[in-house]
């Protein structure tokens, strides 16, 4: 059973309040990188791994996706999810990731934003999605970086120099992270990189693209406080293949 | 043209001290993992690139390589490589992997340790040994870790509690890192993780295995002083398929 983070008032208060549980996927930093790596969604049935307010569920909806389930822990999340749908295509349902399971090769594409970083054992979730796609569906996700999660304690510092930097430690050591954020004791789990695409590897799926999220000068030109950004990577999006 | 350090006489010297120079592939803490990760060597055409002293050719002859060609920058190395090596199946030669030319479809097994991260334009590289392996063939490398090659200044440091940290920026900014290693100005080429398996999937390669080392528990008993590898890794090792 996961920490469900997510139905405690403080975190949950918190977590609405940011840009984007407002503005949705626009709001998320990292959007256009996802938007650029997912395949043609039209036509597809379409599966959302921690799916919070709904919004990716909405999107995949309009540009065509022929169906799209949407799962979340966190009955605050699936409550607002489902009050802001009207989409008889679309469903949500409560459900922990740690212990997912799904009907086999039932969907054509599944995408998750920001949710595995929470899940223990994550070769038992990933052979679950490998087994509910199809051959040749498409499997986007992001997570926070392992060099953003790694340390003992997350937070920039300044070298002798004044300089910011980005303390790392403890990256090789794999387990929980306890940190706060938005509310006390949020529980993560750290990964190395290599870890997180061996597994998708040896259950069978193919590494297609690896995005250590960067702004681009665009990006700086709007949010100059995003240049912080390029000293350490805050989110990984995999592409992978059944 | 690369930096062609290792034909410096203060850099030659230095490096000819180190363990992996005096006791050869068992010298190097991150072997175990490599061979770990090698094919059947057994009647396979060979090529290791940056050979250095012929160690690893040496080796995959002694499991069955049918031929191996090494090839490295360093005149200084490959004359030692030249010396130490009595096996007419083993060519070497002198060449810069910035301007790399190997024969089509001519080998079933590419090598390279700790060289590519002096290599500026890794995408050729990486299409000159895709086109050079016969399909199925394996590529295993290693290089300096990302996270150990990005910072301004790269070295160990200690947080306000006196914990060790490895000071990290400017992940995201690719490009040349110039350190003194052995000797001053050695330049390096830093790219992201993800660039460099990027790379190799949009050359055709399928990734394989991507291993963040550090030590094992019977590395850490017989050498206690590399538990600092457990904060940071410094050897990056993939595995591709042609």
């Amino acid at each position: 059973m996961s920490q469900n983070i997510y139905d405690t008032a403080e975190f949950f208060a918190g977590y609405s309040t940011m840009r984007r549980s407002i503005e949705g996927l626009e709001g998320a930093a990292e959007w256009p990188a996802v938007r650029a790596q997912l395949p043609e969604l039209a036509g597809k049935r379409v599966v959302d791994l921690g799916c919070g307010f709904g919004w990716f569920a909405r999107y995949a909806r309009s540009v065509g996706a022929a169906s799209v389930l949407g799962l979340d822990i966190s009955e605050n999340m699936i409550g607002r999810a489902r009050a802001d749908t009207h989409d008889e295509a679309i469903t949500y349902g409560i459900g922990d990731l740690e212990e997912l399971e799904l009907p086999e090769a039932s969907f054509d594409f599944a995408h998750s934003s920001l949710a595995f970083h929470y899940v223990k054992n994550f070769e038992r979730l990933v052979t679950t999605v490998y087994r509910a796609l199809v051959p040749g569906s498409r499997f986007v996700f992001t997570i926070e970086h392992p060099i953003f999660m790694a340390p003992r304690s997350a937070g920039w510092s300044t070298d002798a120099n004044g300089q910011r930097i980005w303390p790392l430690d403890s990256y090789a050591i794999e387990g929980s992270r306890t940190t706060d954020w938005l509310a006390k004791g949020v529980v993560k789990q750290h990964r190395r990189l290599g870890t997180t695409l061996n597994t998708l590897i040896s259950s069978g799926f193919t590494i297609r693209h690896v995005e250590e999220w960067a702004p681009s000068e665009q990006d700086l030109a709007e949010h100059p406080e995003w240049v912080e950004e390029l000293d350490r990577p805050m989110f990984l999006l995999v592409v992978a293949e059944r």
